[in-house]
């Protein structure tokens, strides 16, 4: 099995872009990444989205990105696992690449939510979840992650006013990213005031709906050496069942759990070792359970680096340093790609003011649904 | 880069099941595949499906799968390449294996379209095509199949009764499959009798919508050599633009050229070495464009084949052996999966009647949209 590369990077600015389909998107990112890696044509093209069929009435993006950037005959293929799709492609890439079947391989996640007109958004979402047990009750995704926050709090006596940090954490490092989505910091007493959308989620718990893709181009460590920005030092899936109430806790993401302890088997490598974590924020809760479940901090306790300020950039384990899915913004088919670029910002010191200082190895962790599919990169300066 | 084999194989019959959900029908196949190799887990599972969302409000079908057969922690993902999503699982499923990412691999193609409301059917199989340049102009995908037809029959000045024998030869041979969908035959004089749906497409030139799963294992070869059914010769995508006023030569489905002679370099094969294929009869034109693209007739004259009853079973160049798309049914993204158990059905001596004596080697080819992605399968005994 080949050692795995990455020698190109590319994204656009997150946010509602308006002026461009989806398609011009996504040939922003791939354009940028492959200028990145200094190259003019791949072999294989694989998209990582979740929602084009249903905001954007097209399915087969690997072929339509594929053609639109000019790579008309090569390999192309979409990769769906919910909000997960973005790491799941970049899995795909490097088995592609690990495998010997491919030498240059590009992954772009791309999600076009804008466009889409009333609450199709909200319906497009629950899709993650379990339609015959889940949504057919007539709950949204936000509602199924504010029924974990109200049992965290209960569970573990958490104040709401504990989550905070999360929040003022993931905007004060995307004021600081030209591609953040959000770029203005904010205070504890702003996200006390802020809406509530399915208590006890408010509107500062929460990712926003938003456009945006990314690319990463991957090649094998031995021929690319010289070339390589970052290697992947290990890449693990793990599912647990969509629906909640199925799961053995609902407060252990039992993937996630997994997943952290097959790339850290594969790479040899202890939470100890990881410099900083892009974690899953797609809201605040999930910022604690990811960080409990990769082993960043006992049960009960992922909250508190938030509060102690553990997860600054110069804290103990900076997390969603580039502003997360919250601040940067959470374009879901493309977050998993989003974050492993960003990893690589940080791993070959261009992180600008959210540079962690001597940064070698990162982790990212794309999660789909509630926790149901986990997808864990580690990543390693070269 | 290790050889992948097939040690297992399972299906659902096609047709109406609307005593069974999406879930419960993956499930069955990959019960039945999983019973046929002799295995109680798998380390992935690898979900070729299409329309999910867009039908059955369901994506995230990669967790929502392994968990329901009970498969809870595993890697799980789906793929898509519109109607070629089956056919692209396997090959992210051969991947996984050529890596040495893992050892036993689950590959189901899935589809569930029975249980949509009204048009919703027609409209979500259109994301195949272009939807800012083809579908926004109000064509559907029979439509654009139509217009490939007409040019067909105008430029190679052909009749359209000449393509009747891909209709006759489809439900000869699925009238022998137990899992077939149409199970009777069908005479010339009745595909000229068949209402029309998009002129010159009649009833009889269409595939159906329909429900079905199929499912692989794979392994590798070395360590698994003494199960083996059949072994992965080559596997190869190619892609091309969606939109058919964007080709080439509309004629011409150039990502089946390049994908049939990927797949015929990796394999070290020519087209005389093929005993059987197992084409992408989605239209009747379909198969004529796809027996001149791999390499079995020269252009304009696939139809010739039909019409001379080179493509029945003991003909020269048997075609979809076990009623194809046509007879067998078209379960979208389930489809690829389908076609490589047929496949394997065949290389082992276990399609009764429709048995090609003999056979060694074989191909499937699996065609998402009208021609944009082709993915390319061939199968050898062990």
């Amino acid at each position: 099995m080949r050692d795995v590369a990455i020698i190109g990077i590319g994204q656009t600015p997150v946010g509602e872009h308006w002026e461009k389909s989806l398609r011009h998107l996504a040939h922003d990112a791939i354009m940028a990444a492959m200028r990145d890696a200094s190259i003019e044509a791949a072999e294989a093209l694989y998209v990582g989205n979740m929602l084009s069929g249903a905001l954007n009435g097209q399915e087969h993006l690997g072929a339509l990105i594929a053609d639109f950037v000019g790579l008309r005959g090569i390999e192309a293929m979409k990769v769906e696992a919910a909000c997960g799709s973005g790491a799941a492609a970049v899995r795909v890439g490097a088995m592609a690449i690990a495998s010997g079947m491919h030498e240059l391989v590009l992954v772009c996640g791309i999600e076009k939510m804008s466009d889409a007109i009333g609450n199709l958004t909200t319906g497009a979402l629950a899709t993650a979840a379990d339609q015959e047990y889940e949504v057919s009750q007539g709950i949204s995704f936000v509602g199924l992650n504010a029924l974990l926050m109200r049992r965290y709090m209960h569970e573990y006596d958490v104040a709401k006013e504990a989550f905070a940090g999360f929040t003022v954490n993931a905007h004060r490092n995307g004021a600081h990213n030209p591609n953040a989505m959000f770029r203005s910091p904010v205070s504890e007493a702003a996200y006390a005031r802020a809406g509530m959308i399915a208590d006890p989620i408010n509107l500062l718990d929460s990712s926003p709906v938003c456009d945006g893709a990314a690319c990463l181009v991957l090649a094998p460590a031995d021929r690319y050496r010289s070339r390589a920005k970052a290697l992947i030092l290990a890449s693990a899936v793990a599912i647990d069942s969509l629906a909640i109430h199925d799961r053995r806790d609902p407060l252990v993401l039992d993937a996630a759990v997994i997943s952290s302890q097959k790339a850290y088997a594969e790479a040899r490598l202890t939470p100890a070792n990881i410099q900083f974590f892009e974690a899953h924020d797609a809201f605040s809760i999930m910022s604690a359970l990811s960080l409990e479940a990769a082993g960043f901090a006992p049960r009960g306790a992922g909250v508190r680096l938030a509060q102690d300020g553990e997860i600054a950039i110069g804290g103990h384990i900076p997390l969603s340093t580039m502003g997360g899915l919250k601040a940067r913004g959470h374009p879901v088919g493309a977050t998993g790609v989003y974050q492993i670029v960003e990893a690589v910002q940080q791993l070959t010191g261009q992180a600008g003011q959210n540079q962690v200082a001597g940064a070698t190895i990162g982790m990212a962790q794309n999660i789909g649904g509630s926790g149901a599919t986990v997808v864990t990169h580690i990543l390693g300066a070269v």
